[in-house]
């Protein structure tokens, strides 16, 4: 039987990302592909007493249906913590969400229609790129350099694209690790806010700093009520709990949520209650702080590693905070190549053409280094110079 | 600042039940309104133990990333369920969603382009019309009486609407409690199969069977892969878990979850392992069968109350099984308006308005039965009789 699918799946595909991290399993692969944290600082015990507690004493309405905008005392905390990061805001301006990509697909369903221009920079996110892809959009990409993207450039492309919105990563960047300078943040707020653009500031990595100063998000500057605030507890308490949220105005919160009841009626009750119960009664900033100083040290080894084994003419960034940096390869190094002989050598990445809405990209990779351990790293990233050099000289 | 949402959102709006539901919270309040489980039947120390048992020997893993299929041992159970019910089918043949709302969104991105028509009973569930209607789409409609649809009907409609799918909840349909007869299951799939119509079989409250016999899911008749079936644990083991799952063919399933992860990259790690110990560890089938005693006890509280109460000319349907039943109220009552009546007394039902694509059906009411206990079932359903009697006599 031939089925008649509807014409945005003809540009929707399974992403590389995806089959390589089916890959991953094998437990003699070293990866830097996946964007996983440490599952070794997942609070553990901690999370099990806040479930403990939260289904003794009301375990009833931690597993009736909830509100869709999420479970109250939750909302309380995450505008709290909201407010700690520079952001004015209440438990009402704050709708919960099944992670922070739910609002990807939410943010596309309440502002795209076929055809529309959503502004991104180049690399992107390559989730971000396939949740607005299945709304038939094009893409325009403003350009990057290493204090993150060029605010300088938005007024020409803003006139000549009229995007519905920009999607942006201002703090270490998924796939590059840059962070968008203090300086550029004021000027791309004050560009957007002439221009009435709707501004996507998607930032799960902003507390995992481990080096530089702290520069408040975009939202912190937004007295026009244009940015859309999402962050999440993946990376600081534990991703497997799909909690993240929205800082929006109300007109724009309200139409989330509208179409977030149609996509799950709400986040899981469970769920909300045990984060809630957990920022509550146990100390999270000491786990963050743990967890920066982890991903600091792994960073420094990657990068002391990459310092002493790559063959000349590679780079990559020195990002201050998250989970990424970002491998330029010399001209003509085609990183799907590269992947197919790392795998032989049993270590990954993920390839740079995905994070580009034109598929562009082919010179770059991406590696995570929250993920390995310090001799994971050392190991791995020994055996990704020695397939690197063989690239290099298989090309000269 | 005026912002430009997609054109979709023009016909997208917050539906009735959800401000109703807000007001449901006042607990002087007796509601037959939402479609709420029993929350002092959820199996809440087995949950608590079942939460124990994941975090103490698999924490780190239960908080981790996860494919987006599901947790493997997870589909087996829900596979194995599924077969219990008559479908063919084994672990890969399951996509695990957020709920089984979820699926109903998937299947619009992979089916639905705008104007395309989609067919429905009449009334049918409304976050599933929500849910469609963010694709702009028209809506056609399946005759139906006390068995269900109207197979017969359906060559004329497909020939004439060229509908993408049918959406049908063959077992104690929302909002009308009925069910369809086991030879127009048989009809019914004759025809979609004849004319490659796909069909999603929503089949949430198929388990709540109270009276009757079973009858076979349309999927257990499906040898041509055009039946994508959803069901969920929210009626059976909690829906504030949010887990709910699809047996469909290879080729649908791989697009369903290429926009799954563009969705929400997965369910609920820890949410899934739960209900994984759950099913192996503990008599889930035990548990059932009391909510299966506790339900039809209710229904039966509210059909004698009913009969016993209500003025003339008001009908009601005889689920076998389920939450709900539906109300006919005479010519020319508005339950919107009885709604506000009903208040007034401390009482609140779904007006059947929301639950037709065409926001017909001011004459019908829905009652869920599940929730109130038998003693608020009797109070409540006499405040309602008396709201009722007020209504008929002044229309009369």
């Amino acid at each position: 039987m031939n089925i008649r699918f509807a014409r945005r799946m003809d540009s929707v595909h399974a992403s590389t990302i995806r089959e390589i991290l089916k890959v991953t399993e094998q437990p003699e692969i070293i990866s830097f592909a996946g964007g996983l944290p440490a599952p070794e600082l997942f609070p553990v015990d901690d999370l099990l007493s806040a479930a403990e507690r939260v289904l003794h004493e009301t375990g009833a309405s931690a597993l009736q249906y909830s509100p869709s905008e999420g479970y109250a005392p939750l909302r309380e905390s995450l505008a709290a913590e909201s407010r700690r990061r520079g952001i004015d805001c209440s438990a009402e301006d704050i709708l919960i969400t099944t992670g922070s990509q739910q609002p990807l697909d939410l943010a596309g369903k309440i502002f795209l229609d076929a055809g529309d221009c959503v502004l991104t920079e180049s690399p992107t996110y390559m989730a971000a790129i396939q949740a607005f892809q299945t709304f038939e959009v094009r893409f325009a990409t403003v350009p990057t350099d290493d204090h993150g993207l060029i605010s300088e450039e938005l007024p020409a492309l803003i006139e000549r694209e009229r995007p519905k919105f920009l999607y942006t990563i201002p703090n270490f960047q998924n796939p590059t690790g840059r962070t968008l300078a203090a300086q550029r943040r004021k000027t791309l707020y004050s560009i957007a806010a002439r221009y009435g653009l709707i501004v996507i500031e998607d930032d799960p990595y902003g507390c995992l700093r481990y080096a530089g100063k702290t520069i408040p998000p975009l939202k912190s500057l937004d007295t026009e009520g244009i940015v859309i605030y999402l962050s999440t507890v993946s990376k600081t308490i534990a991703p497997g709990l799909r909690i993240g949220w929205v800082v929006a105005r109300e007109e724009i919160r309200r139409k989330l949520t509208i179409v977030k009841q149609a996509a799950d009626l709400h986040t899981s009750s469970l769920d909300q209650r045990i984060v809630h119960r957990y920022l509550t009664d146990f100390d999270s900033s000491a786990h963050i702080e743990r967890i920066r100083q982890a991903y600091g040290e792994r960073y420094a080894i990657m990068d002391a590693t990459l310092r002493e084994t790559m063959p000349p003419g590679f780079r990559w960034t020195h990002p201050e905070g998250g989970m990424f940096l970002w491998v330029t390869c010399p001209e003509g190094v085609d990183t799907n190549e590269l992947l197919r002989e790392a795998l032989l050598r049993k270590v990954i990445f993920v390839p740079g053409q995905d994070f580009f809405p034109d598929s562009s990209g082919q010179r770059f990779m991406r590696l995570n280094f929250s993920n390995a351990s310090p001799d994971s790293i050392r190991e791995g990233i020994g055996r990704l110079a020695e397939v690197c050099k063989d690239a290099v000289h298989a090309h000269a």
